[in-house]
């Protein structure tokens, strides 16, 4: 895409009451807009870096056998009356809203309730069973306090998987390959270094103890105790003797860090499902309830994530897999031969079904390059009058400060 | 995929309450699930059918120049209060919410205002001209009444695009382009036959007379009257005889019919542009406010509505642009030698990277093609121990009754 045609701008300053770095850096690089405190728009930029999140999802998803469906936002209060969480005292992080005749509706906070509710049409027998379904579903959390940017919405995009099983062994089997897949998912979008499979407490809406996924940050709101070499870790919360020796873990060898839940995965036993009435004719032809589980990432709060941990002073720093672009070809000066150059290049690499951000615009180098480490796509190749006398091509890549002539065919081969 | 793996199933019947045909028929094979009135889950099937709706969509939107963003359901009602727009006496369909603080929040209606809002930070002079944005988003509408199933919804996925233009000359150009964008959609969707662009009143919210696209169905709510031959036509609120000749139309050639509405285009003028404050710099230093416009494209809408207008007793008919599968592959009897040729077929349809839905279940054949017709994918392949005898597949289209014997490759040849 050409730059010129992209309607966002970036900008020298964020909004004067943005406090997080990850909505500072995304509204000042035009990937986000602030609608209010925890509510933000997606740009064109944004929108892509988006949708790859969710695209890797999808294929995770998929593998551990999940089918994908489209839940509502409105809800309907008596299922939720059913499980005692539609009272405000219980849940006190609701939307709600009226229908015009009066009646009371919820505004998707979650959905363990719609789908157990759902599935009863679906679900008779154990022959029906195991299901797995996931939605990218909108949820609305009314947070009194709403400051960290994308890591924590009021309206934001979740990708929430629900487990349906005959038994509690044949849950656990699928709850494992679940935290495999989310551990494959954090690699992916870059954030697999720095990332921790931790034991949690689960809350009242779980059964027992959980897990969480903790990326290491000094943003994040969490305390955890990590074991950097046997990639595990314990949070705060249920730090004690008896979950370390349960992970096999020694207390000398952890480390407090603070971080960022990007995933968590819950065991919901046959809470919901009782309540709902969702059960199945045994073999033997007596009725119980199905097992469940709930598993949750947040594709905003992933996104302001990676932002956060991989950002330095001069903007955003995109890994590949989620970039919005993977190459952003700049033109400096206005020489005919140059912009002929750089024209030939653009229409080259969009032949080759490589998706380039073109900096088309006729401004100063300085505003060039300060805009594009702000955006921050992983590879720049720049063209110049000096390049083009070389018939070369200047690259550079964003995590490093040293850029290297290339011809047009060995610059190609980095992408 | 496998059809003993997909969690849905068919069913007899559809829900008491639902009078519509395309809920009913969509309820009923399993593509959607009712949670109230005019709010419906998408579920695999249907989801499918959804995405290949939107990405006919986005394909056409992007020809026109458009950019993708993704805005808020949760909106300030401030800027709705400049427009006059927040008072439910002049929009009585609101939904609305409250933050814990107890400040008052729209559920997203529409987005004319939040967008030009949006734009304040990035439009400032005629250069920054024109701007296209479009999005798929979720409206909400406090319909009294919501019986029409997918055709008028409480909770609705909506294609709405935007223009910004310096001048209305440009506006108009714009503006016949997206009609003509329309027209492509329509045809894809396999509703361009009995499509009409029609004249229409615009409403409170447009800027004089408009352009809507009606779908020839006796489910329809509108009345027009239709030149079969010029492809136009006039809705009878706007029927006189000044806008027949202004169409170039003969009034004896009309003939009234009753309709769909499956998309609108609509001028705004400066109607927003000006209270909103969106205004550039002329070339002559004037300042002056941008020439908008809005275009709507209900996706559930436009699915109920193909269902509505292509199904027979038995069921659903895709049009192959949109069918959840290119083919319905239907294994007959539980023979070796059917099992194993039918497990090939499926492996090499997949391999070829054919969409096939795969009925591998142990069912009566009546009850087979029952749901075969009810979910109405175009092609269906039948495997059987009669048909591998002869080394055959019997082939049928869903909107033929007679099938025709043909080799696997001849098979192939047809999808």
């Amino acid at each position: 895409m050409r730059q010129s045609q992209l309607f966002t701008k970036t900008r020298k300053e964020g909004p004067k009451d943005e406090v997080s770095k990850n909505a500072e850096l995304l509204i000042r690089a035009g990937f986000i807009q602030k609608e209010m405190a925890g509510v933000y728009d997606y740009l064109p930029l944004g929108l892509k870096v988006l949708k790859k999140i969710e695209n890797i999802i999808r294929q995770e998803m998929s593998i551990v056998g999940g089918q994908e469906i489209l839940m509502t936002t409105l809800q309907d209060p008596e299922i939720w009356q059913k499980s005692g969480r539609w009272d405000d005292k219980i849940v006190d992080n609701w939307f709600k809203t009226k229908l015009n005749s009066g009646a009371e509706l919820g505004v998707a906070n979650t959905h363990e309730e719609p789908i157990t509710n759902m599935l009863l049409h679906f679900i008779k027998s154990y022959k029906d069973l195991p299901v797995y379904v996931y939605q990218f579903q909108t949820k609305f959390r009314n947070e009194l306090r709403a400051k960290s940017g994308l890591m924590r919405g009021r309206e934001f995009l979740m990708k929430d998987l629900y487990s349906f099983n005959k038994t509690e062994e044949d849950f656990r089997k699928f709850y494992e390959s679940v935290a495999e897949a989310y551990m494959r998912i954090f690699e992916k979008v870059g954030l697999g270094d720095i990332t921790f499979r931790t034991l949690a407490a689960g809350g009242s809406f779980s059964v027992g103890l959980t897990d969480e996924f903790q990326t290491i940050s000094n943003a994040g709101e969490d305390v955890i105790y990590i074991d950097r070499a046997k990639k595990v870790a314990i949070n705060k919360e249920v730090y004690n003797d008896e979950n370390i020796s349960k992970l096999g873990l020694n207390k000398s060898a952890l480390e407090e860090v603070k971080s960022i839940e990007v995933g968590n995965i819950f065991p919901l036993g046959t809470k919901y499902s009782e309540v709902l009435s969702l059960t199945i004719k045994d073999d033997d032809g007596k009725s119980k309830p199905v097992v469940m589980g709930s598993y949750g990432i947040g594709l905003g709060r992933l996104m302001g994530t990676v932002v956060e941990v991989l950002s330095d002073e001069s903007g955003i720093i995109w890994p590949k897999e989620i970039a919005p672009f993977a190459v952003h070809l700049v033109r400096l000066g206005v020489n005919e031969k140059t912009v002929s150059f750089a024209e030939e290049l653009y229409s080259d690499l969009r032949k080759r079904g490589i998706d380039v951000l073109y900096d088309d615009r006729d401004l100063r180098p300085g505003e060039k390059f300060a805009d594009s480490d702000l955006i921050g796509i992983p590879v720049r190749f720049v063209i110049s009058d000096k390049t083009v006398a070389e018939n070369k091509i200047e690259v550079k890549y964003r995590t490093s400060k040293d850029s290297e002539l290339m011809s047009a065919d060995e610059a190609l081969k980095i992408l």
